[in-house]
């Protein structure tokens, strides 16, 4: 295993790797390139794999998520920047302050690959600057420069601003946060290129550290990163050909995503009675068909696989869909997006069916850098608070915020970016701490996990979902795994009311996702039309690391998402943490197929901990982390 | 003269041009390269002067700004994309939709230089595509281009979206058209790189064309367009050397403009009692300390001289200041801007105070594409009606429109911009048509000159420029000329109450204007550092023209200016529409120092024609023309 690395103490460049961490402490300004050790990128791939070990490693037990000893970890994959199908993704990763977890969120668009081309597999941000800056990256020319001219600008701004400054022979490239981010509100993201890695706060850490943004421009070249370039281009052109023919992911086949967008699922998933309506009061939308694909790819979006789309770079599914408002008092608005997740969680969740609201809800959360799946989750929990009177007109602003105001929708977004009245900082920090502030039974019916909201699938209509929610690593995370499409949209003829066989489903699909798409860089959209077997038939001739078999591609997974359940058993969470909100454990879903279900989490927890290896408080155990070669996490958890 | 044009039938490329005209036809597809006629660019130069040329030769009486014959011309000077300081600069021109005059509207940024180095002086566009289009061009290839995918989308989104679609070795520039220009709204303007060819309504004619935009890639250098490199760089030297020490332009010696930008005259124009207010009905605002230059500076704009800022490409002077709103319900707003004359109209001269709102109304106006002069204009206008109760909130989509009101400005604005309900269409097409729709005597209130706005100084405080706005080619014009200076500001200690000596400053002010600025591609802002002569020292080595001397330059601006005179007579415009609002002419200027004014036109216009040698209608005469060698016009206006 990994014999080209026998004579080799770094990774190469040329390994499907930069070769280079960049380490920036924005307290000291120190500015240091570090050899990417070949034993760490045997263990743990690339992207989350890598970053969870930095984080792990580099962290104390108790840093706090705002704090100047939390670290902010970008990293790519061995994919990222290649000429692997999607291969365009890098993570932010860190210790969250909305959920006190790990949290690694994702993103496409181009940023990735150029800071690979730039040289650098990653980015470790330490301390915090004594005023606001933005990191600038030219190759391996690296500074930290003065950002209080822009400071508190929006990110459209912020990335026209950057651009324009950092003119040259190529377009830089800008991740940044927006003023919610700033303003350390709990819901900010990080945007780049009008892309968000959406999930878990770590705006607000990049906000605590008074990085506004991180712009580069790299010089690279895709064919620069590869080991062995036949072979890579002979798996690329399967993966390529398996894309093209799939009614998902291929455009000349009229594929759904291509279509439609994400968006192309809704009807699916209404109809099996599990899209989130009116915070998770139901599981079917009446007026699902006002915003379902068909109908977005008729009013708003663009034309569907249109000559002119942006899609992320090196994409042949072409699943962006830029919306441009054509009517009503938001004509003129445009942006990519809305998403399948934009679409439920500001819209159904929130009894909303105005699509022009809906896009110019995600707008704005593009716009201010708020993950718009939990600012529509908290909103829609506010709107039931007020519906039953726990919060009134003196709480909004004067907002009328019933389930369906679409107005009061929009308004809703822009105050928690803004971080203006009441309202604002009641919808930007999320809905634990809304229900901690309103108090009086609300939190009963805030509908997250850790700190987290529940995105788009509702758990009662697909177990799996459920277990899924309960125990991912960064709280309720639709991705890790993904089973709705086997649940729900009957991909794979799974019964969605059943609990047997969920765990195994849900560990075996949560190490192949670790591993084969947020550890190489490559979009987990391509599933829809090839396997990770394929995706590790690029890996292998991208870093010439050898593998028995796919089986052992997967132990990394294994290996990954045991590191950061230990991270989180670190930092003190357990099983008590691992559980679904009291609505989805205990109310019967009054309609649809799977009426009068609630998610069994006790039928699934303890086999799922088991299949683990992990104990009956979800810790890992001694044998699994030595098994997997995690001696180093043994002594942190086991003293 | 002109020597070296004896052996050359056409400029060339390194006398100061590009050497081609590019010619689109969106009817037919038509593309043309038209070589530069020396004899036309000997007689008009470059910019207006070209663009009036061509408009007036090539259109017919009677063309309907609207229609598919109207022509819409972009058009670079000599300087434009030269090292000359602030030779940034490029025109739009055609038959005004808003005046049916003559307009030139003008925008810095870097879109006029990337044109010429893309290798075209400008570009005349003609007949109406048949579905929504953009012209992109790349050096020597030109193409239209499918832009049903963004039609509707905001200038903002738009630049974005053309700029990552034409990602290369270069950044695209983009000149636009928003909703609004789509629209044909009279008040539509083209944005450019987040600047505005501001007034006049060519926005509407680029919508009637179902043209979108015009990206372009050029790779010219600025050293390749000089005739004469060594006396060029000489002349340049000299003229930054002014500007670097100028009171105003120099950001060295902390220079007003460049500290606090245009807004650093409002404490000055307030003062003289020149600025509008409430609809101009009077000329102090009582709340100019809270937005005056030094509180923007203090508040809104990015620190002074920023390292961060962005300005116009090759801008020594910097006037450019980023606005980041930091509080309030606008929080993360952001853009270039407020300018003096947004912050008139869209504050004091429709009462408002709330700098927030100020920026957001002026964002907005960028974001739509919208005048912003005009729109402030016709809300406050709107107020005014409003106010004495011509019209009432079933008029205003129930927005109380009163004057003050920062949320109804916004609103109103953003309703414009939409088009939508029935204050969106009132305001997008200016005071004119809302006075004609709301009658009731509104007319008299409506403070336009032709249709177009009057900008942001009270002519009753200054007569020279109640004249210069009375006769302007393209309505109420604050810049051909600027008497505002010598007038309010004590710059020439010329007394504002006094009509005596302003018909010959009016005269002489607007050829110089005409020539050397507004057809060199130079920003008029150098003539606060340096004199027209510097410009014409410059111009001489860039083009290698011969000039007797400077006042033979200047006689040039006397014959755009016929031109444009010409062109509005042939569309039938007479002394009649020489003339000012009832309140400017009628009504006594109620405070300041110069209580009691009104604008004595009479005293003026007379004097005025008879220096320009036009016949007491207005009418350029037989003999005037002749000796301006503008026989192709005689034969047009006397048959």
């Amino acid at each position: 295993m990994f014999s080209q690395f026998k004579e080799r103490k770094t990774v190469a460049k040329g390994y499907g790797f930069a070769g280079t961490i960049l380490r920036v402490n924005l307290s000291t300004k120190d500015i240091k390139k570090e050899p990417l050790n070949k034993e760490i990128a045997q263990k743990f791939l690339g992207a989350k794999g890598l970053a969870a070990y930095y984080l792990f490693t580099e962290t104390k037990k108790g840093v706090k998520p705002l704090g100047p000893e939390n670290k902010l970890i970008f990293m790519t994959g061995p994919l990222t920047g290649t000429r692997a199908p999607c291969g365009n993704r890098f993570c932010v990763c860190t210790k969250s302050p909305l959920t006190g977890s790990w949290v690694d969120s994702h993103s496409g668009g181009i940023w990735g690959p150029e800071l690979k081309w730039a040289g650098y597999d990653g980015i470790i941000i330490e301390g915090k600057a004594a005023g606001p800056v933005y990191i600038w990256i030219e190759d391996d020319k690296v500074t930290i420069r003065d950002a209080k001219w822009f400071w508190g600008a929006n990110t459209f701004t912020t990335e026209r601003l950057l651009k324009e400054k950092h003119v040259g022979n190529r377009m830089a490239r800008v991740a940044c946060i927006g003023p919610a981010g700033e303003r350390q509100a709990l819901l900010a993201n990080v945007i780049s290129e009008v892309r968000a890695a959406g999930r878990g706060g770590h705006g607000a850490v990049m906000g605590s550290k008074n990085l506004k943004a991180i712009a580069v421009r790299g010089h690279g070249k895709p064919g620069d990163l590869i080991a062995d370039p036949v072979k890579f281009d002979g798996a690329v052109k399967v993966a390529y050909d398996k894309l093209g023919k799939s009614p998902v992911t291929g455009p000349a086949v009229k594929g759904a995503l291509s279509i439609m967008g994400t968006s192309n699922i809704i009807r699916g998933i209404n109809a099996a009675g599990g899209w989130p309506t009116r915070n998770f009061q139901t599981g079917i939308f009446e007026k699902a068909s006002e915003i379902e694909g068909q109908a977005l790819t008729k009013y708003l979006y663009c034309p569907p696989v249109s000559p002119g789309m942006v899609p992320c770079w090196n994409c042949p599914i072409l699943c962006t869909h830029l919306s441009v408002i054509k009517k009503g008092k938001w004509a003129g608005f445009a942006d990519e997006g809305p998403e399948y997740e934009d679409v439920t969680l500001l819209g159904a969740t929130c009894g909303v069916f105005d699509r022009e609201a809906i896009a110019v809800a995600e707008y704005f959360c593009d716009f201010y850098g708020l993950d718009a799946i939990s600012i529509g989750g908290t909103i829609a929990f506010l709107m039931e608070c007020y519906e039953k009177k726990l919060i009134a007109q003196k709480d909004t602003d004067g907002i009328d915020l019933k389930f369906g105001n679409a107005d009061a929708l929009v308004q809703a977004v822009m105050r928690a970016g803004a971080g203006y009245g009441k309202l604002g900082p009641l919808v930007a920090n999320g809905s634990k701490k809304a229900a901690a502030k309103i108090g009086r039974g609300s939190a009963k019916f805030a509908i997250h996990v850790k700190g987290l909201e529940i995105p788009a699938y509702e758990p009662r209509a697909a177990q799996g979902m459920g277990l899924a929610y309960a125990r991912s690593d960064r709280g309720a995370c639709h991705l890790r795994p993904w089973t709705a499409g086997a649940e729900m949209l009957g991909l794979d003829g799974i019964n969605p009311k059943e609990t047997k066989g969920k765990a195994q489903l849900v560990k075996v699909s949560t190490d192949a996702t670790a591993i084969a798409f947020d550890s190489t860089g490559i979009c987990l959209f391509v599933a829809f039309g090839m396997g990770a077997d394929d995706v590790f038939n690029m890996v292998v001739p991208a870093t010439g690391f050898q593998y028995k078999d796919f089986s052992e591609f997967v132990t990394i997974g294994e290996r990954i998402n045991n590191l950061t359940r230990a991270f989180n058993t670190r930092e003190g969470l357990t099983k008590k943490d691992d559980t679904l909100p009291y609505r989805l454990l205990k109310e019967k879903l009054p309609s649809g197929p799977c009426k009068g279900q609630v998610v069994k989490l006790d039928k699934m927890l303890p086999e799922y901990y088991k299949l683990c290896g992990w104990d009956k408080t979800g810790k890992p155990t001694k044998n699994k982390l030595q098994a997997l070669g995690l001696d180093f996490v043994i002594n942190q958890l086991y003293g």
